[in-house]
């Protein structure tokens, strides 16, 4: 279950009180950023930048991974002449994430030493001595025949499935790549049937290139969607230009409904009971691999944007955007990811659910993970002590007041739980759930996207979302 | 592969040197130290002390949960009244880890914020945000029936076998026993067949119990060994009375040959080199469970005296002594954990060896971890970095000189590599390794030892070990 998904808690034991349980520290080093992105063609990003006022990203500076303009083509010719590595999809979707500074410090694929300090302490200790968080591995695997392709060349391309060269990495080391150990300390079970590792790991080579990574032209997909793919740099510019004292990040890969939107709003209220004068909300859609029962990200995002033409989020306060990184479902590891991810975004304050990242067993009947452990470990993590973790309060369908509320223990039958399953089921037969769970055009999207698969599988091609 | 069993290796590529990859930090706490040993009997606890000297336990001050001598027999009374827990062999010994401070500063077995941080980051925070190692999880495993017994009891007593209460353990806390995802975090493997998992995990309950311990009596074994077994407050004790500078401890689990006694007496010739005065060997076997083909303890502890009485290691300048931990085989986890024992007891230097703790796969023909691996994560290790790691040198047998030698790659056709196969096997032939292999004492035990077990296996009793 993901985050958002807390609501389909059938008996919650207590309610999570919004309190902190990290504070900022005050920071003594001096505040990175950019004057002018490198990106260009996206919001933001040419506005005159003050420093100051966001959180510092991990390592103290943001890292980009792009060749200088001026430097592409004489860099896209030396790639050329370099053995070459294919990438995946989903090695794509880490190229991008490595080349926007999502895992800042990190400058590439994982060496060896990143990769086990990633598995054995789910954080990496930098030159200066002090500890970054790095709960999930960011690696390339190849072959054995990828690997005598390489011979002795310090550097390879990484090139897409036309052959195009898309960076290139350098100063490379290969290692061993031990799925069974990967796998086991990542997700804590070896049992087949985990989505990242069926798509990612079991059929990739035994073997891991690490180096310095440079991206010849930044990632895009042509999806209709680049726009919302703002970079860590231009997050900060756009925080920055709304003049917001503190951002609140949301991390989702579900629809939004009023339970969410109550919780976000709430939120804000919050932050401004404690001081804050312009809190943001970062309302940030995972944009990589998703197994195939999740909702699809176009879908997603067209619910999104309805959910904010609805008036039910303030776009004042708002900034909708795609987090590119792939999604493990790996709970307690991975949310340490998805929570640093967004410090490097800017953001100082992270909303945490039930179960993040979190799924059933693949073989039991089970959740995989205990629902606590995600926010517990987050709470705990080396790394991201100066990351206020926010954890999720328990909201439910208030009969009383034909609306989501916060679950008030006190009359627990005025409240239904309306889990993800009965969500689905509700969108599949196009009915409609109580009023004021979600705004009608919201929920319109979800109706049509199920539409379109049952369409799909009556031997129809399913409809492209609308633009 | 215990870190011993270096000698195994057929093809070594490269020597490692004994540089210093941690160097000592200066340190601004007070030393924590006793004058006077809580335990009685042992060598060295009478000694008046010196603070100063020696690096300071884990968390600041070494823990020691031992009852008042004059509050014994009340807390006998009071254990009578509460609800049981019995204890498993390897429970009794993480009691007896405990106890002594081994695992300082923790004060008893892990509650679940304790566990977590464990599995995944190797690590736990304290109060004061400072960091020390913890890789391995110290828990008690009950089952539902126990939970059931100890209903809302805030304390529960740990007995033995006949019942007799060993240890109270307050303010519990009882949280679910997810064999799977520890097993996975622990091991890097859910393999069948690792022997601790075999023994002490897989039929255990469900639930663990966590909380802070008090022994009511020092744990004792009556097996003629117990003089062996010195506490960490009693090394720091004994090291101080030696005057020693600097304290380099050698983790083992099998019998001393003279490529030990080579590196052992060159570190030393190196630590006096590095400007030391009076650096002292901590030869410290593994006393706690071990796998059924290792060699038991009684048997290596006769081969270690044996090794001393023949003079190959200088007894001024070495304590021998035993670790009380049970072993885990989990490689490059588990070594953490016996370096970080090992500074609780005073030691500021750590030999490394190639794949320590680790074994085959239990499945797979293959070692289970990386050769390279511990070395490489313990040197990386959160919470260790005060702590000196020493890698261990490749030592063979030199023909040309008729004795064990650090192995020249210059000339690899002069040398022979014995691996522990081998050893066996020429004990158990009641053949002769060559000259200068092991002394011939020490020898003489290890045949006895097989010796014993032919009998036993062609039905007769095997002897007891000579005292």
């Amino acid at each position: 279950m993901a985050a958002i998904s807390s609501l389909s808690l059938k008996t919650p034991t207590k309610i999570q009180s919004l309190t902190k349980t990290h504070y900022a520290i005050p920071l003594n080093l001096p505040f990175s950023c950019r004057s002018k992105s490198k990106r260009t063609g996206s919001i933001g990003s040419r506005t005159r930048i003050r420093c100051g006022l966001l959180i510092e990203p991990d390592g103290g500076k943001l890292v980009e991974l792009f060749v200088e303009e001026s430097q592409r083509e004489l860099k896209r010719e030396d790639a050329l002449k370099l053995p070459k590595i294919k990438l995946t999809k989903i090695d794509l979707e880490w190229v991008h994430v490595l080349s926007e500074g999502w895992a800042s410090p990190l400058k590439g694929f994982m060496r060896e030493d990143e990769f086990l300090q990633t598995l054995h302490f789910n954080s990496i200790r930098l030159e200066d001595g002090s500890v970054v968080n790095m709960s999930v591995p960011i690696v390339l695997a190849i072959d054995d025949s990828q690997k005598n392709l390489i011979g002795g060349s310090s550097s390879v391309a990484l090139v897409d499935d036309e052959n195009n060269p898309i960076a290139i990495l350098s100063d490379i080391e290969i290692y061993k790549h031990n799925k069974e150990e990967r796998i086991a300390r990542t997700w804590g079970t070896t049992a087949p049937g985990l989505p990242y590792v069926d798509e990612a790991i079991t059929h990739s080579g035994n073997w891991l290139i690490g180096g310095d990574l440079k991206v010849i032209d930044p990632v895009k997909y042509n999806d209709g969607l680049d726009r919302f793919r703002l970079s860590p740099a231009e997050l900060r510019d756009e925080f920055t230009r709304r003049n917001a004292d503190a951002v609140f990040a949301f991390q989702l890969r579900n629809p939004v409904h009023n339970g969410h939107a109550l919780l976000m709003t709430d939120t804000r209220r919050r932050l401004l009971e404690m001081g804050y004068k312009n809190p943001v909300l970062l309302l940030h859609p995972l944009g990589g691999y998703t197994k195939a029962d999740d909702v699809p990200l176009h879908w997603r995002m067209k619910q999104h944007e309805k959910v904010l033409e609805d008036g039910v989020l303030d776009p004042e306060t708002t900034v909708v955007s795609i987090f590119p990184s792939p999604m493990h479902y790996a709970g307690p590891t991975e949310v340490q990811w998805h929570a640093k991810a967004r410090i490097n975004a800017g953001a100082n304050f992270y909303i945490v659910g039930r179960d993040p990242a979190g799924m059933s067993h693949p073989l039991e009947k089970r959740d995989l993970y205990d629902a606590d452990h995600g926010k517990k470990v987050l709470s705990m993590a080396p790394g991201l002590e100066r990351l206020n973790i926010l954890p999720f309060r328990v909201a439910a369908y208030d009969k009383t007041k034909n609306g989501m509320a916060f679950f008030d223990p006190s009359r627990p039958q005025d409240f239904i739980f309306i889990s993800g399953t009965k969500m689905r089921t509700l969108a599949k037969n196009n009915e409609n759930p109580p009023d004021g769970f979600m705004c009608p055009g919201g929920w319109k999207v979800l109706v049509e996207y199920y539409d379109s698969l049952a369409a799909a599988e009556n031997g129809r091609v399913a409809e492209p979302v609308p633009s």
